[in-house]
């Protein structure tokens, strides 16, 4: 059995599907032997690390070699034509069960692709398996193992995803985050993670949570991959309607560098021990070094009101997503008793207790909140913070704090999350955060950040 | 065989819930004896109407009776406890296929109730079946028939709601419009239909089209079970998230005696032929001389430009529906050739040939009449119109023009249709239509224009 992989917060040596298609095209690789390398993690990891809930190489396998025949033909598809994707089994799939890792939906199957992998199939992708996700995205936790330490949780929800990628199983997966669900295990386990604008990625075909904060997004070895994957899913299906979705050039765009940078603290901040406060620090310094201005609350009032608006969103984020699933939970807790795990049925039952008054009371909030950040566009080119207040928590019970991921869920607008800090050798992430609808700059932004903070 | 229904634009023979809920509070009515009139009504008519796709007394006299000793016990659970709701085939339910007039959705169960659905039982409403729609409420008609022609549409797409309340079989009927397809159907059965605000009601669970415009409302025999059934719908589902829900009072509002309507022609103007305007200048002549004040596109200049704006506004909203219906119909498209209509499948062609400016173009020309909409809230109570062209068409094929109905679809703003106009015996409806949501409003115009308009 394998032993826990090391995290190494200046390399990567993840397989990255936009730089071997270069080589597809010359001929001298095939999608097959891309897609065999990553078989050959999943035999050697799988065991241990148990990303997968369906997993199935034939289906994977004929689609590559189809792929594999359209390079030698010079007809690929797409720019992603061949790459494998994992999907969080919370996403709908013609060929697989989508299990929501709930016994209510066990064994599955819709019958169709959602939006999303609809899309990546119309491309050529090739679908590689199911993804591990904590109950309906919200609740009890799978089997998923952290890569970087067995004993420890890999993050949630989009935990298989995650695990998965910095397994090197896939270059990238797709994630859902409603409160902190892509960037937090997408941190944990030392990769990317790409939260788009709200509605930018077409979720039809994703079980609902919270209209307001369901957003899909990818989890990836590489920035490139990253963006090249959620791009070529908003060729073809869009963003969720009415957004006409997520907007850009083809491959990642070029680095950025930023004016001035907004460093948020916001109430996570209170979690953090001093070793992922200093690895912060320092990458904040190499930003500075590198020519960013960094504005924070000490120095610009405007930034000190910010944090002052985030005060407690936790809060109004949970009444918001609270108060939108009571359907379909109310109905799986009337219908299935017993079946909703305890802590699922705990926050099922909290929905009875919000009313429409604190709901809208909540949404005004909110409203506020992203007018506000909407204003500050010509102050700075982005904001920086952390992605987690520290290492994965020992244990799988417990997927982590979510303080550094539901703010920004909660404003609509992107996020990235860069591989780039660790602390005691566990990763932890470095969040770059950006203005809604404006993914492409901030992807630009993110992959500056990513390069002066690698050493 | 009993002969087609006469239509009788000055009474209303339909059984009316709300009226019997006095009975069943003091006992000398049960919601099981409602129940089997209604029943009666169906043993009867629908061998020839054809209204419902699944059909099972059993249930709906399960929960009648369950209602029955609520009512002895002097516990009813609302004031839809024990009401009859018949259920269109695109909605999901629990206990009953949901098969979309689609061999792709042949014997489908999706094993949970739509929103709607579970919060009319939470209320203790009787689920009775599951009526007739088009193709996925998009596109080939069904069998049904009209009440009052046999050889005649009921309309569409709700079409099986609206011919099984005109034949008396329920007192109400869930139905959705993304064009037209709760008002006409309604129209062309004689009955009312209320479209609520866009969102207004929560659409979980129901099969999409075009987020934008997907709208769920109800259709009845009277207004007083057409506002009480969708009140207590957004009572326990609230509307489409983040939409907090119809709000109002629980039962039907007062009439409100407005001092200015706003008589709109639209472009379907052109289709109407002397019978049908005369009929409608009669109303209008009616609601002049009980004191509402007319504005029109001729003495007023504000109208006229609402008037201009609505030029072309039926190709805006087919622009807008048809790029939003891409998933799930071009999956469906790909994964079971041949088992779309011809109708269906070029409807989904056609959404591969809209690209995302011209969406975004028609998006920019709805919010626009939206706010100019929003803009004259001060300047009428309401607006009148048709709500179809002329009586329904003779054939079964084609359920109408959706010219009188689309555009406000378009606005996001509710409706209703009145049985108030008669063409040659047969029904065409009276459209009420007010400011988006304020639903509670514009029920008590409707009352208003109904009562004065009977005779």
């Amino acid at each position: 059995m394998p032993k826990p992989l090391t995290f190494d917060p200046t390399g990567n040596t993840l397989p990255c599907f936009a730089d071997a298609v270069g080589r597809m095209r010359d001929g001298s690789e095939t999608p097959r032997e891309f897609l065999e390398r990553c078989l050959e993690r999943i035999a050697a990891y799988e065991p241990e690390i148990r990303a997968f809930v369906w997993f199935d190489p034939a289906g994977p396998r004929a689609a590559a070699d189809a792929a594999t025949q359209r390079y030698r033909q010079g007809r690929p598809m797409s720019p992603v034509d061949g790459c494998p994707v994992a999907i969080k089994d919370i996403i709908e799939t013609a060929d697989m069960p989508t299990q929501m890792n709930s016994p209510i939906f066990k064994d599955w199957c819709s019958g169709r692709d959602a939006a999303s992998v609809h899309a990546l199939r119309e491309n050529g992708a090739v679908i590689l398996g199911k993804t591990v996700t904590t109950e309906f995205a919200m609740a009890a936790a799978g089997p998923t193992r952290n890569p970087f330490d067995h004993g420890r949780t890999p993050g949630g929800s989009s935990s298989g995803s995650a695990a998965a990628v910095a397994a090197g199983m896939t270059p990238v997966a797709l994630g859902t985050q409603t409160a902190g669900s892509i960037v937090r295990p997408a941190a944990y386990c030392g990769v990317y993670g790409f939260k788009p604008s709200h509605a930018a990625l077409n979720i039809g075909g994703i079980h609902p949570l919270s209209a307001s904060h369901d957003t899909l997004g990818t989890i990836a070895g590489s920035l490139a991959d990253a963006w090249l994957v959620a791009r070529h899913i908003s060729a073809v299906a869009g963003g969720t309607p009415p957004h006409p979705g997520l907007q850009g050039p083809q491959d990642l765009p070029p680095a950025r560098a930023p004016a001035r940078l907004i460093r948020l603290e916001t109430d996570a901040w209170s979690e953090t021990d001093d070793a992922t406060r200093s690895a912060f620090e320092a990458a904040i310094g190499k930003l500075a070094k590198n020519g960013a201005k960094i504005l924070d609350r000490r120095n610009t009032p405007e930034v000190e009101k910010l944090e002052t608006m985030l005060k407690g969103v936790a809060e109004t984020a949970r009444i918001v997503s609270t108060f939108e699933r009571r359907w379909p939970f109310l109905e799986y807790a009337k219908r299935h008793p017993g079946k909703l795990s305890k802590s699922a049925e705990e926050r099922v039952e909290a929905s009875r207790r919000i009313d429409t008054a604190q709901f809208t009371g909540a949404l005004e909030k909110q409203e506020a909140i992203r007018r506000q950040i909407a204003g500050m566009t010509g102050r700075a080119d982005g904001f920086v913070t952390l992605t987690a207040s520290g290492p994965a928590p020992i244990g799988l019970e417990h997927t982590g704090s979510r303080g550094f991921q539901v703010f920004w869920t909660l404003t609509a607008a992107p996020c990235f999350t860069l591989p780039r800090l660790a602390v005691s050798g566990l990763p932890i992430g470095l969040q770059v955060l950006g203005y809604r609808d404006r993914d492409a700059d901030l992807a630009g932004l993110a992959r500056w950040v990513d390069t002066v903070t690698r050493h």
